[in-house]
């Protein structure tokens, strides 16, 4: 199932390893990731967050991306490309049920819908369980120049994962070239 | 439909009109929403993230919790009443299909999966639509003590819910008593 989730990051193009030696972005954490040579950055779990998303099953997350102050100014001002520096992480977690958000959901609900349409907004809310992984775009448009610029990243409870799986990343985010190979949009 | 979100956190307890003077953090902008006088607070769209979740059908909403400074630390230790000072800022979207995201879900997922097995994913995959309103919960434990320490606001496109929406807040996060009234758990 996580391969899923990898490969959902579409085929990659490079196949050259660039050592990151000065990271985009502040201090860093831990090993670099494959092929980019990307850490985890300190701090990223503060970030502002850019948007939220889901990916239906056999995968079942919620996800959020968040970025730091480059990523969020550029967001918020339409800025195509990303400055350098800018960072996007995006966090995943398995959708779980919460026996006690549905209580109290469904103690509303019925007053206002019959019960076969209670039991499908209950079938179908969910809240974030265990984490899935983090994955990181990074920008530096001269490093990552045969990547549109971008380095990637994923981290599976803190270790980078393997090439095979970041060699997928660049060629999925290539249809999205005119916005500069991020999907993602900003929702205030 | 956006009844029914209102209607989600309950029937209140509480009818004292209290003016909030002195916000528990920072600035604040706009209008005081009724019954607590909360303010919607300047930069909580900076705020961290405190987690993800999602309300199914009519409500079909994505949400994320963000927490000012105090919020965050509290949820990462653990701690249980919430401090003076405490921000949650409930954040929800409607739920959008993204054609763009689709198209590079599909190509990945055609490999992997069976195609009713691909439209299933397709079907249960969106990302954040328009903003559907802000809620915000902000401790006091002396000036909310009739409601556990806790103001309620709610705000749709910046302006206050009327004092009916917010009469509904408390009795809804009853429940949570055990957890200081907060159903959101922190997702690292």
């Amino acid at each position: 199932m996580k391969r899923i989730i990898y490969l959902l990051v579409g085929v990659a193009t490079l196949a050259a390893v660039v050592a990151l030696k000065t990271p985009a972005s502040g201090q860093v954490e831990g090993d670099a990731a494959p092929i980019y040579g990307v850490k985890l950055p300190s701090g990223y779990r503060n970030w502002p967050l850019i948007s939220v998303a889901r990916v239906g099953a056999p995968v079942n997350d919620i996800r959020a991306k968040l970025g730091n102050d480059i990523a969020i100014k550029a967001f918020r001002e339409g800025t195509i490309p990303y400055p350098d520096g800018t960072i996007i992480a995006r966090l995943a977690w398995k959708q779980v049920v919460s026996e006690e958000n549905d209580n109290a959901i469904r103690i509303v609900a019925e007053k206002r819908l019959p019960p076969d349409q209670v039991q499908k907004l209950l079938d179908e809310s969910f809240v974030a369980g265990p984490a899935i992984n983090v994955q990181l775009m990074v920008k530096d448009s001269k490093k990552y120049a045969s990547t549109g610029g971008w380095g990637f990243a994923q981290f599976d409870d803190g270790k980078p994962a393997d090439e095979a799986t970041l060699k997928t990343c660049f060629g999925c985010h290539s249809p999205a070239k005119d916005r500069d190979f991020v999907f993602t949009r900003y929702t205030p």
